[in-house]
């Protein structure tokens, strides 16, 4: 492994098998070909036209679209098309800022190809032998990636909650960090990239935070997501995520992103602005746009 | 003015005047009409084709290639074409990191539509108070932007020098940083942007870096590009970034960089998204690649 093949990895797709979808005249997000026959069997939802698949006009706000489209999710999810339907609803849109096109619950967003947004916290302690992060390891009885390791903090960005609000959420539940700490967190940028799993795409993007932590404050779990909390001098998470797979996919970047903030990486490495340029690939969504 | 503002004025151009230049099979740069006469004289260098402008096959190597477009550009420097020729030459890249296919004097480069890199610094002070930056003015007698604002070092960068040297050496010319101090400057980073100015067209790359100074530390001219440095409190840098045009336009985005990097720009801001995507527009170069 290097670096760059970790961002390789976060973008590995295929568009060939997949069509756009749209909302009015915007595209929304991508739709699998072994997905487009569910979708097919409601053209009172999804309409086929040369250019993708249409959510149906007559939706013609962002609630009539949600509700419309959640009951029919809901019979998938009764069919077992969703591994875990977690109640959370993501907003639609490529920009977290911006109005929502609609809301879909977060465990169906995948199968449409549909930008998610999460928010990645890398607690830190500033030591006199320089810099350690906080590195729990997943539960072994998560549904997703069980035993990896993952960023000190991370979680979805459910519709209507704050960025900085969620990450105070996040710190409380996944790291027992209190929400005084949590608060001082720091937003330093963002991470996209666009990962395919067989017919779900993720056109992502994650917000990062930075969190410096006093030394002797301990990080453990709250909620029983992650199994063990660990103090690792920051060369060894460098070589961690540099050498192995042994990291979430998608939380080598949000590392390797904090090791290029913190001059971790010089700017003479051959890789130097492929890995920065990277690091903010699909910014707008695969597809050219 | 507004922090998105900056990043559109450092990417505004219209590529319908340009014709694409190749090297072989590789887009190198983009030409302006008002400036293909110059080329259409010289067949024997530069042959018009169906895509676009397109080196002349016979200069087969590196080499070859620079010395005949340098002799051709001298020429046009008697005539007047270059404000200033340097006699530095720039690498013919998209990436500094990767081998070049040729070298061309700095003063032609936008000229040609080529790939420009540079570093540029933030030499900043940790305060009870907070963060400040060092700030110069440019001398009123420069050639470009006399007067303005400009990051506490910034220097184009030429072929055969590592980005961290060519640091060093800009830190103490322009701002008489020695070289002790210099060598501590961390790389966080790189902004890319694609300005026009009239036929010139600049799809450049600025490589950042971060450099806390000891408080106490003056920077001053050492060659006289800069008239004065001046310590600001973060907070002015911030509001006179976001409110005026007063800082050298590719300045800015040097300085919105270093604010998100730093946390102080918000994860709720409404164009929080924008700006980070914003910071690297045209990665690969305009025009789709």
């Amino acid at each position: 492994m290097s670096f760059l093949d970790h961002i390789e990895r976060c973008n590995a797709h295929d568009l060939a098998p997949f069509r756009p979808w749209f909302i009015g005249a915007t595209r929304t997000g991508w739709v699998h070909r072994d997905f487009a026959p569910v979708l097919a069997r409601r053209p009172d939802l999804f309409v086929s036209a040369d250019v993708g698949w249409r959510l149906s006009d007559h939706l013609a706000t962002p609630d009539a679209r949600t509700q419309a489209v959640e009951a029919f999710l809901r019979d998938l999810a009764r069919e077992g098309w969703f591994s875990a339907w977690r109640d959370e609803r993501y907003p639609v849109t490529s920009d977290f800022q911006q109005p929502a096109l609609m809301a879909m619950e977060r465990a169906a967003v995948p199968f449409f190809g549909i930008r998610a947004f999460g928010v990645h916290l890398t607690g830190y302690v500033r030591r006199r032998d320089g810099l350690h992060i906080w590195v729990p390891r997943r539960s072994r009885t998560k549904s997703t990636y069980p035993g990896m390791l993952d960023n000190t903090v991370a979680g979805g960005q459910p519709e209507k909650l704050g960025l900085l609000e969620n990450v105070i959420k996040e710190c409380l539940e996944e790291a027992s960090i209190p929400a005084e700490i949590a608060r001082q967190a720091q937003a330093v940028g963002a991470i996209t990239y666009c990962y395919q799993s067989g017919m779900e795409l993720k056109p992502d993007v994650q917000y990062v935070f930075d969190l410096e932590l006093p030394d002797g404050f301990e990080c453990r779990s709250n909620d029983g997501e992650a199994e063990s909390f660990e103090l690792w001098p920051v060369a060894d998470v460098v070589a961690r995520v540099r050498d192995t797979v042994d990291f979430k996919y998608n939380c080598n970047l949000v590392l390797i992103d904090f090791f290029v903030r913190h001059g971790l990486i010089a700017a003479d490495h051959p890789d130097y602005f492929a890995i920065v340029a990277g690091l903010r690939r699909h910014p707008f969504g695969p597809g050219g746009n």
